[in-house]
């Protein structure tokens, strides 16, 4: 079995082919610039060298067809026939409040995807958009959507209900979703088999720390509370959003900047968080390290407060779930980032957590890096969001 | 010493006049409706009966001078002549950046409360028509500030800083302010001191849980974080006020609703919190409490949304501090909720924390709830901003 990977963006999109006889990735790439002059495919098979191709691509349809052609290719292809292809899964950002799994695509599946376009304006037109460019060019091939909401759907009320005017969930569906679920899910089910927890039981926090962060509790595998909300843009300081602020400041910079709500949400969008603490710096936290390594004032204050977070976000999660098995950090900054690691569990002490330097000096590689008599396990976890979609596609089409 | 302390609002002012000898009060009062039709004095003195005069008050002025003619009054009055009021204290909420601590008034402090009304258009214009009123109506008595921000100054960068563009603070010295301050800082004195902890580094938790409500962490009585914001509407859930969302919903229901900036923050200050989440029930926990008995289930849900969000924000500021010590409730429904109390500790097992539930069973009484072999001392601790304005008075004046 075969599963091609797909995660559409407005002008983009990503894939990866999986053998799921051993979980291996048999080629991956990217279509940028869709529906815009200059597009580009870019295609690697496993082991072998990128290949570019650089051809028109209208709309996702072409793209995906550019796509199989380069799966196909007696040269840098990885299989003979796109017949070889046995499903394909696709991230759907928003499965509003109708998923909390993924599901076989059918036609009520689209139109649900497409009531959430209000939930998700930027992603979810892409996603279907991309489902439907691959019922074109694969007819009668299943298509499986994977929620990055799916995950968040198992809250209870008190965590997934803001208190406002209940008629906002009544009429809108406005109520904390979550996002990165999908690496939640993996990243908490990976710890509980790898820890060798209570599958039922087990208290895991996930820190999915990249350039958007978010965290999770989870009890025996299921989502209790995350950070980010109806939106990605609550919750941990980001490399551009803002997370947590006091809502008024919204007014009062509105009033005083002269700014929309709108312009407004788009600063806390791609102005603020690290790249705005820092006095524009970088959105980047390899600079804001080397930043703060050269002295500048703050560039030291946005790390140590994108750290405060993260260990404050932790610790109210430990009070949720009144107590914690384990920790993960994962994705681009907690994979790669040892200080950060260091830095954040430094917090943590007094829930007996210990890392273990020797066994923190590492990246993006699997390992447990507490120490043997720690309270808590604390692993770097790989996050891979393919693998996961790959793995809900076989469960659904084999 | 006699001392008169004053807060003063838009339209109304709350006075206690107390004596230092033995911190007693002797007598306390209202005017209401200052500067509209019916204006109307409520004076009780200690121990007495409520005494009644409607009489014309113009502006805070005639307030006072009221205020004034009623202590002296031959029967219901407390003193012979003004002449043994010491001093008078004002809370004065918004210090900006200018005050971490108490201050005697002179033209400097006045022209900084004023500077300040930007960052509290309701309070500190009335804050500082008091402190003037009292200067017209005893010349020459000394008058202190005592600011509701100015626990809140010890934060460091890291906790007082939004992750926003760096020119907001700059500008505008939008920041972490945090409110409720002199309650804070009074019950986490009392607690260092009723515990016998370390004055210098006992590690604090303080819920001040009112109608109004917030967290604060401090470390030997210096405040280290606390959860309301620029303004008093962030953190957590109140009863009109939404706490902590995702910043993105405000413009999502400006859209949805076709609500200005303006009309929107005022939904989430005014008819969101327990009021919003239960659908209208009520702000007042009373009776919250009664529909949830009663069956109701979103009322029910309220109360568990509001426990969640106080241990989170509990188990954060743990983190922030890495321990704690002590944590203490205070305020109309930290004093008067047992179950409150309770369940919120119900969250806190983890840390060691033991609720005995008979010393537990008390209202508005100073008294340690937790069991003797509890890891963390769990306090009611009464709040007692008055007093705490009269010793910094008396502290800044004798």
């Amino acid at each position: 079995m075969k599963i091609l990977v797909m995660n559409c963006g407005s002008s983009s999109l990503k894939y990866q082919l999986i053998d799921m006889e051993n979980e291996s990735v048999l080629a991956k790439g990217l279509c940028e610039r869709i529906g815009i002059d200059g597009s580009l495919l870019t295609h690697t098979p496993a082991g072998g060298e990128k290949y570019k191709v650089e051809a028109a691509m209208p709309s996702h349809k072409e793209a995906i067809e550019l796509v199989m052609q380069a799966l196909v290719d007696p040269s840098h292809g990885v299989i003979k026939s796109t017949d070889e292809i046995s499903a394909i899964g696709h991230r759907v950002v928003h499965g509003g409040t109708y998923y909390n799994e993924s599901v076989l695509v059918n036609e009520d599946v689209k139109k649900a995807i497409a009531d959430c376009f209000d939930l998700a304006p930027l992603h979810n037109p892409a996603n279907l958009m991309g489902i439907e460019a691959c019922e074109a060019a694969m007819p009668g091939k299943p298509n499986v959507a994977v929620f990055d909401t799916a995950f968040g759907m198992s809250m209870p009320e008190k965590a997934y209900l803001y208190a406002l005017p209940y008629e906002y969930y009544e009429k809108y569906k406005v109520r904390r979703y979550g996002f990165h679920g999908t690496s939640h899910n993996f990243v908490a089910g990976e710890v509980i088999r790898k820890g060798g927890l209570d599958p039922k039981s087990a208290k895991v926090v996930v820190c999915h720390l990249g350039n958007g962060a978010s965290v999770s509790a989870s009890i025996g595998g299921k989502c209790v509370d995350t950070s980010m909300g109806l939106t990605p843009l609550e919750g941990l300081i980001m490399g551009t959003r803002s997370g947590d602020i006091d809502p008024a400041i919204i007014q009062f910079i509105c009033e005083h900047e002269k700014l929309t709500v709108e312009e407004m949400t788009d600063v806390l969008n791609k102005k603020s968080g690290v790249l705005g603490l820092s006095n524009g710096i970088s959105s980047d936290f390899r600079d804001i390290d080397d930043a703060a390594n050269g002295g500048n004032h703050l560039a030291k204050v946005a790390l140590e407060a994108y750290t405060l977070r993260v260990a404050k976000y932790i610790g109210a999660y430990v009070a949720a779930m009144n107590g914690v098995d384990a920790i993960a950090f994962t994705a681009g900054v907690g994979e790669n980032d040892k200080f950060m690691r260091k830095n954040i569990c430094a917090y943590l002490g007094y829930l007996g957590v210990k890392i273990d330097d020797e066994r923190n000096n590492v990246r993006g590689e699997e390992r447990l890096i507490s120490t043997d008599d720690s309270k808590v396990q604390v692993y770097l976890l790989p996050t891979n969001e393919e693998l996961a979609i790959a793995r809900d596609t076989l469960k659904l089409t084999k």
